[in-house]
């Protein structure tokens, strides 16, 4: 997919917009076509929240197709079959494309589970969460009533339309669907921030082998020249990050033990708000260290 | 075996004496033997340090003799064959009856490489070691010359006597061998020792699985009511320490995110003293932590 | 006052009790007096509760008058009449002959307001409060009615009379009268207790002039050789408790920035709960440094 | 003095560039004046290495009156007299028109001690200093030899004469003059950052009161609107920050003891370069905090 001015969606022929913004609602090219009308619009944000008036104002009956047009996740037969560019690709950046086999029954188990009591598909917008997250999800969905998962479905499809529209619109406003996590050595021996520091960010999964999220060394200013993960979600779930701190040191010609004290500091924690900054900070000596959750 | 008096060492006849204290150097009674001459002993300093001084004024060909008559570590047809009850305990103290196939390709190497250049056993103290140190140490002893060598083999061999002394025999005095690993939590949300915090204690190895330690939960004043590790070294080697601190906020009714920011919180360090005091502290909130190496 | 053992009470002659503990109760032997019929104490502690039960069982009247027996808190023409040796060594162990002009005059405005409003002294164990805290306590009693005063005043005698029989009887069991005030500076800078910090606790005062409580030196184990505060409650009130770092890292050659970034360290902090065990650690680097309340 | 675009330095006659920075550099309008003669300049930077190098390449005696012409710091008679209006500013600044009696003493005795032995007044750019970092150097300075000290008050004029360019001309690049103190205040009970807690940020004084630098209150993100010092180099000297943490927690109505443990918390520390950026944040509970020195 490429980019579009919103200055363009606002000009362009009603074939354009439904060719430029067709598929940000799963094989339901209606809503583009529908959101038309309300043009001309400010910005994205004005633009999606029409898109969405459109769904909102739609036949309960055509509410439901737009679900169970929806794919499951992770399911082998359907990707054999064939998922719209933008499923595939949102499955595969949450990793349910590299599924170990606990987790592939797993999400089999959900799915069908889930498509029994309430005759739709199990819907998440992947892209805010990890393999983890969407299991721990369904457990807190499954006793909920069909009236209430109808509404959690449509909220889900929301937030992948508008993951969508973010990554196609190009707009002076934007919408709030990104977050940032970072990170920040600070070496407490010296009084200065750590430099070269290798840090490592794994995703953890209950069932799964963990997944390397990013690897990267600490500037000058200890600090990461990229935040560890931005211009996305940060996926809801368990992470940790390790700070190689034994080479540090040892490259400064610090005194330490044998083996030092420290060496690789893992610290573990959760992302919950996917749209947030989270800053995870390291103040670190050779024997003592401290972390907190920063903004 | 079974404790005996420092006295009653004193007090017995040269053959008792031999009885008690004739397996605290490996296949080498005499040892025992020749320190009866240095009798009475005012306490168990004193009589170590006469077993020492026989090894040490022994002809050169008994002290090669002492050093070879110790088994490889973990080689199975030796243990097929038969350890004395105190090496086969010692051996399987360090986990090296439970090795994985890499751990055990790695130790037939070490064995193999060091009798080879050396013509004597790798001599280790098995019990101020773990399966990782044991490599490590390998890798640094080596490059050595013979005569190095063979003195740091009578080292090994004075600390793993001065164990099995510490263990068999009660006296006032005591040898300096234990250490002791302790660890503390405090909650610094509430101002109050973490009372209730399950903690687990596991040894880490580069090339095989790791290894419970302890598994235990703080007391009212924040503590294990035992050290994690204490009457015996503390093993040299790469530990982790989970604290399980999202199942302790949320009986105490803290609200944290859903997931909670920290939940399993992991310390990571290396033991480089087995003789000393290592105390390990957390203090923690729901969204902060840090550690120290206390004592 | 000399010390007397529980079991020589239990053997003398009543007269020789009452000598012993007439001035429990200020100008009150009588209480003494009566206690001698429940002999034999198996302990400090029944025989203060004996004591309890006769105040608590005495006719109104006469505990009114055992209100009213006791002089005002630093007042000056009391203190020339002369007061009770057990009155004037605890007033002036809070520092109340030694009052700033401002707070002289606050506390003639408390005696004098609290005397006009309940008609008895307002009574406070000294030994347990700094100036601060007992002119802050009499703005939390000055709007209560008369009879939950009169209480408050027996309360605060009790407190009183149990340091008394705490100093003077020597028994197995104890009264829950003393605190404990300490503290510990471990050097994260070398992984180390800091040994030879030079430490000042002083008791900070509104309308005085702060007072130096003790002053001290870390050892080896960078804890002070004894407690800050110990056998005594610990007083309530807000303290500062000054720590030499820049001497002490500038001993160890640390380098650092000139002048260096700390030099003394000030932890401020308040008691609220005298007869508990408060730890106030420090945890330092060169360039940084954490405390918290520990136990 | 107003400020003017480095284009207009370039373009202008010799005598409106005179007028304009013939006071850079104390009754000696003569450096300007030969400056011109290397215009144009790219920016500010140029311009001052170009007044510099006047200086540099001057006659001594020229050198030498340059500096007999700057006036003591905080001599009375000389203020009366009349400084310029730079001095004037800078010595104020520093506050030293506000001097205590026995810091007005030292400051005479350290001016008459310094004329006495090198001949010249003890010049110091006051604009990067405390009252105690003035008198503190003099000690390091007086032991030194004339020829030391006469490059030592060149140097110094150049400090003044920088800072004096950088605030009045405007120039696309900047000369490295000044620096920054900033703070925040993250809340570790609640894991966000610490909005609305008072700051106060005084600057101590061995012989004379404290002065308050600035009052702030944290904003939504834990920070104060701006740095606490900027747009100015940051005077060396011994500071404490004190956060109003007891307010700011009761008005969370978090729990705490009575008297808070935590109330006023004071952060003592000292700057040595006036030109970097020191950013001192705390992390706090209502029974914990650390800080550290941060960037």
């Amino acid at each position: 997919m490429s980019s579009i001015l919103i200055a363009d969606l606002n000009a362009c022929s009603r074939d354009d917009f439904v060719a430029a913004l067709g598929n940000v609602f799963e094989y339901s090219p209606w809503i583009a076509e529908q959101a038309t009308l309300a043009r001309p619009f400010d910005g994205v944000q004005q633009l999606f929240d029409a898109m969405k008036t459109v769904v909102d104002q739609a036949a309960p009956e055509l509410r439901l197709a737009l679900i169970k047009g929806h794919p499951d996740l992770a399911n082998k037969a359907q990707r054999a079959a064939g998922l719209t560019a933008e499923s595939s690709a949102e499955q595969n950046g949450a990793g349910l494309d590299r599924l170990s086999d606990a987790e592939f029954e797993a999400f089999e188990r959900v799915n069908s589970a889930y498509r029994t009591k309430f005759g739709i598909p199990y819907i998440v917008c992947a892209r805010r969460h990890t393999r983890n997250s969407i299991l721990r999800d369904f457990e807190h969905r499954l006793p909920n009533d069909t009236a209430t998962e109808v509404q959690n479905s449509i909220d889900e499809i929301y937030r992948i339309a508008a993951l969508r529209v973010a990554e196609l619109v190009v707009s002076e406003d934007r919408l709030d669907v990104f977050g940032r996590l970072s990170t920040h050595v600070l070496d407490a021996h010296s009084g200065r921030p750590a430099a070269g520091v290798a840090i490592e960010l794994v995703e953890l999964s209950d069932l799964g082998i963990s997944r390397v999220v990013t690897r990267t060394i600490t500037n000058a200013d200890g600090r990461t020249d990229q935040p560890l993960i931005h211009h996305r979600p940060v996926p809801i779930g368990c992470y940790e990050l390790t700070f190689s701190v034994g080479p540090y040191f040892a490259g400064r010609q610090v005194a330490t033990s044998n083996p030092p004290f420290l060496d690789q500091i893992p610290l573990r924690f959760s992302v919950s708000e996917p749209e947030s900054h989270l800053h995870v900070p390291l103040l670190v000596t050779p024997w003592s260290y401290a972390t907190y959750r920063g903004s």
